[in-house]
């Protein structure tokens, strides 16, 4: 399998996140991409490649423009306001009774108005690295559409939490939307998008939620208990001609391998059903027993397991990395997946 | 003037605000209370009176239940998961397609359920504090309903930025909206709110924005460029039974006494025509051109304008402490408008 890979995404590089009342170190790293870039070469999963620039043609497909001129302009005008010395966070969001428009002229206001939360720091360089990102997830998209079985795009910043017009769950560009939404345009009827990060994948679900042409299937931590918290449930199954085609199964914190599996074959027959012309697979490994942020049990072979599981599926895939946070075992959980498929 | 105070008020002490990306050192802070009764005492104006307990119904009549609810029993919560060694700060939030409801069984899920903002610590006693400056509102409110033709509740924490159901802004319950309230359901047949608070206060706008019988005028710097952002805007005027009795004056940074007063004026001809049987101050200090966090030019002089000119109007009247942060000048700028009232 083909690995695409840009060294630009290394370039956001967070030093903290708020949690708890704190700054604490963040989690999402350069390294996590580091270290599953070793494993896919030391393992020799295949060629690993240069992203290609698509522009920002499929970007502005995915999310509002105003939201994307913010992400490119902003670490401008936060240096011009002299502000650089601190990466930027927002503290005020527009909820309930406040009004997302008009956008604040103040870059403060702008910052909450295009945001979901208050972990995800801006950085001199999100902007060149999450667009990195983006156009890794596109060129894995493209290898398939060219006839590969499967691609993975290695892709870093994640994407899946980031809506249409928000950034937030440390994601900027949502990687697997711009994807299918790109395999849409360039000829496929059907996309079905699988979400096996252990937490939902929000934006992803809201971008095609009143669409019918765009499956999409999330398994994760029941969102009553786990980040974000304010998306994932049972009881949303979409809107519009969207209705049907869109599936959660939200699991207790604590499931094992055992205990995700049914879901996952649930998950397995809906994509029989639908017959996608490409699977999106957005791939956490956040599952994993010792990820230092998440409560599932998966060991190590439990991601062999899953990706033997969707091999079987024999469906065109592209794999794109979203969370895991247990960095030392993430290239190998990753790779374990990405292996299995390809036997499977 | 009577003053109402408890020093259970001074019982929410919040260590930081996050800020810029940073934990910087909270500014809504115990101290600006005392400074204030030091200086409602050195310049005799008049008793300071404890506050009686209303109990819960007022506050239900303003808040909803599970938000209220929220607030008693949190930091129990937060102590039993083993978390009390830091306060609280919420660090996601449900904005544009992420549901407010169900409301999340997980704390932090919680937090981000019931609040605006980042900056609004929640602490070990927030809520005797909150519960005891809302009771000082209410005292005020008596005070005037009983033939005073003034009151001063000093409240603190402050409460014009809290909404039905969410804290944020330093503020945790809406005082004005909880007196303004009671004075409705005690015989005013209308009651008008005047908020001279540096910021807008979107919680008490957005409380009544359907009502007809509590009007809502507010005086403030432009949400384009401050704090809170998304509301306070010329455009909002109300809805359904409440159209046209919302106005705002949203005015630029740096504006000074001159081009403030226009303003004032237009608010003061709103209050005479709209002719209320009570009137409540929403009394914030940051417009003075000291102060920390607020782009104003008020002289410690112009706030003895504000209160002649309120005095002039001839109205029972509530005063109600929200913000001001330049704590030194606090006392003074604060008895200057209640002291000229009283001569106005």
């Amino acid at each position: 399998m083909k690995t695409v890979f840009s060294d630009d995404q290394l370039l956001h590089a967070p030093r903290h996140e708020i949690s708890d009342g704190q700054l604490k170190p963040a989690v999402e790293i350069p390294s996590r991409a580091e270290i599953v870039l070793k494993t896919v070469k030391a393992r020799n999963l295949g060629d690993i490649l240069e992203p290609s620039d698509f522009g920002q043609r499929p970007l502005e497909k995915v999310h509002d423009k105003g939201y994307l001129a913010f992400l490119e302009c902003f670490w401008g005008k936060w240096e011009a306001e002299g502000r650089a010395s601190a990466e930027a966070f927002p503290f005020i969001w527009p909820v309930r009774s406040l009004r997302a428009d008009p956008v604040p002229d103040h870059i403060d206001g702008q910052l909450g108005r295009y945001s979901m939360d208050a972990g995800t720091p801006l950085g001199a360089r999100t902007w060149e690295a999450a667009k990195a990102s983006a156009n890794t997830a596109l060129t894995a998209a493209k290898l398939v559409h060219e006839g590969n079985k499967a691609a993975f795009g290695l892709c870093r910043p994640p994407g899946h939490h980031a809506g249409k017009d928000f950034f937030g769950g440390y994601c900027f560009l949502n990687n697997a939307a711009i994807a299918a939404q790109w395999l849409r345009d360039n000829g496929a009827e059907r996309v079905a998008i699988l979400d096996v990060d252990y937490h939902h994948g929000n934006g992803t679900q809201a971008i095609f939620y009143d669409r019918p042409d765009v499956l999409f299937l999330s398994i994760h931590a029941d969102p009553r208990q786990e980040y974000p918290y304010f998306l994932g449930h049972g009881d949303e199954t979409g809107v519009k001609g969207g209705t049907g085609f869109t599936k959660n199964w939200p699991l207790a914190l604590g499931t094992d391998w055992e205990g995700y599996l049914p879901a996952l074959e649930e998950a397995c027959h809906w994509l029989k059903v639908f017959k996608p012309d490409a699977l999106v697979v957005s791939l956490g490994m956040d599952c994993f027993e010792n990820d230092p942020i998440s409560g599932f049990k998966f060991t190590s072979d439990d991601f062999s397991r899953l990706g033997a599981r969707l091999g079987k599926t024999g469906l065109p895939t592209v794999f794109l990395m979203e969370g895991g946070y247990a960095v030392d075992a993430l290239g190998t959980n990753c790779v374990n997946v990405l292996e299995a498929f390809e036997k499977g």
